[in-house]
């Protein structure tokens, strides 16, 4: 065991480094910003899922957390390496040197970790669309994005099913914390929308990427099944405009970007 | 390749688990006493190195250190475990509800995270001591502190390993990278004698814990190979206090505790 364990941690960087490295097709300027869609998604969210790593309420949990928030960067790494492609950029150009209104996250993504229960509110959106989209990407007709895909979905897997667990823990918790996950719900929920819309891009990229509408069927049965077995109602109220897309930011995006980007625009070529 | 990349980050986190699972021995007073010695190196180094994991000015090195981070706090949850069973607390109860005079770090491990050079000059005596460390305790004869070492060795290999070649690329750099990474093992150096210091608790473990004084000498090794493939001169200069085995802290620690122990503070009991 303890070898294998050992192992673990080395490989997982070697592998991960391998496939970001594996990247060497050339997109074009529309698989590029589709790329960006999915990338951005992925960035920003294991940014904020990193702040947990020094300040989760239990250690174990700090782990977790920090895992997904790692598997995450992995997939954005690789989705911003080929979109970088079409122009000659790297995945460190991306990350660091776009402005807000170039970055093309959603809003879901974007929204606060709030308290722990708004992060696995997120999360458990997040993850369900996200397990959707891999799964339907395995078979785009571009070889790149299907094998991201197809590495990303088991790990998407496994975020679905910790977001879950904790969905139902909470749920079934105290009084207190039952409160929290339903405050919670009705929080994100008004920035799931955004997500299933087929924007214009998409008629360019026939066979390539998938149509987020046609994932909402599936979606929306995991969610019921979950607030199903947890005894929640499903949150109703508004449906945020949204617009990530196309460069209109939730208000948070540029903290986030600032903490970000600071000490890369301090030190530009990262090693001084 | 696919099948095995996404097995890394559940299994991580099931052996992890599962190692800090493992500790069912009682540890004796002095022995927990000796474990947190160990456990809070090793989780103050964990929580400073979390905040690269949103600021590292590489997104590939945002990996690199996150997983350290990940190690260390997995060495850090099997040492408090077992440093809890001498009074019935839990490896929480000891991370969220010590204060800043109960924690055992020495200083090295609580040196501010600086530049990127501060933080690499840290992860090279960290990881230099700890693998001389660890490498010993393996022949602990405290079964639990012994089968902990062993696991901790092979990833804090890999940790100096990173270090030593971030150090070389430092020095080697532009002339900016070579003046900071001077400054940097010039401000961590007065920090080294506090580790290898044997203190007074260590008369009373013969066999079970490890004397540092006697890896001073391969430490020395180590870092004179570093140094001298770098070309440069050993840092000269004061030799700090310390005190963190006896609860004197560095300035910096009450900063580090205050952030990773607000929010488990705010909510006892961890899910409300």
């Amino acid at each position: 065991m303890h070898d294998e364990d050992v192992h673990v941690t080395v490989d997982q960087i070697h592998l991960e480094a391998e496939l970001a490295g594996d990247v060497t097709a050339i997109a074009s300027p529309e698989v590029a910003e589709y790329s960006l869609w999915l990338g951005d998604d992925a960035l920003i969210l294991a940014q904020q899922l990193g702040a947990w790593l020094a300040r989760s309420p239990e250690l174990e949990e700090d782990m977790a957390l920090g895992n997904i928030a790692l598997d995450l960067l992995g997939h954005a790494r690789s989705l911003l390496r080929y979109a970088g492609t079409a122009d000659g950029r790297t995945e460190d150009d991306l990350a660091y040197w776009r402005d807000e209104p170039q970055f093309r996250s959603a809003w879901l993504f974007e929204q606060p970790n709030g308290d722990f229960a708004h992060t696995i509110a997120r999360q458990l959106v997040a993850s369900a669309y996200q397990f959707e989209l891999y799964d339907a990407l395995r078979a785009s007709t571009d070889p790149t994005l299907a094998a991201v895909a197809e590495k990303a979905l088991k790990e998407v897997d496994y975020h679905r099913d910790h977001a879950v667990q904790w969905t139902l823990r909470l749920a079934g918790g105290t009084e207190e914390s039952r409160a929290r996950i339903i405050r919670a719900l009705g929080d994100v929920w008004p920035y799931i929308d955004e997500l299933f819309r087929d924007e214009e891009l998409l008629d360019r990229l026939e066979g390539i990427a998938v149509r987020p509408s046609t994932l909402r069927p599936a979606f929306d049965t995991v969610l019921a099944a979950v607030l199903g077995e947890a005894e929640l109602a499903e949150p109703r109220g508004f449906i945020a405009s949204g617009g990530g897309r196309h460069g209109r930011h939730f208000p948070t995006l540029g903290y986030i970007l600032a903490e970000m980007q600071v000490l890369a625009r301090q030190h530009p070529g990262a090693t001084w």
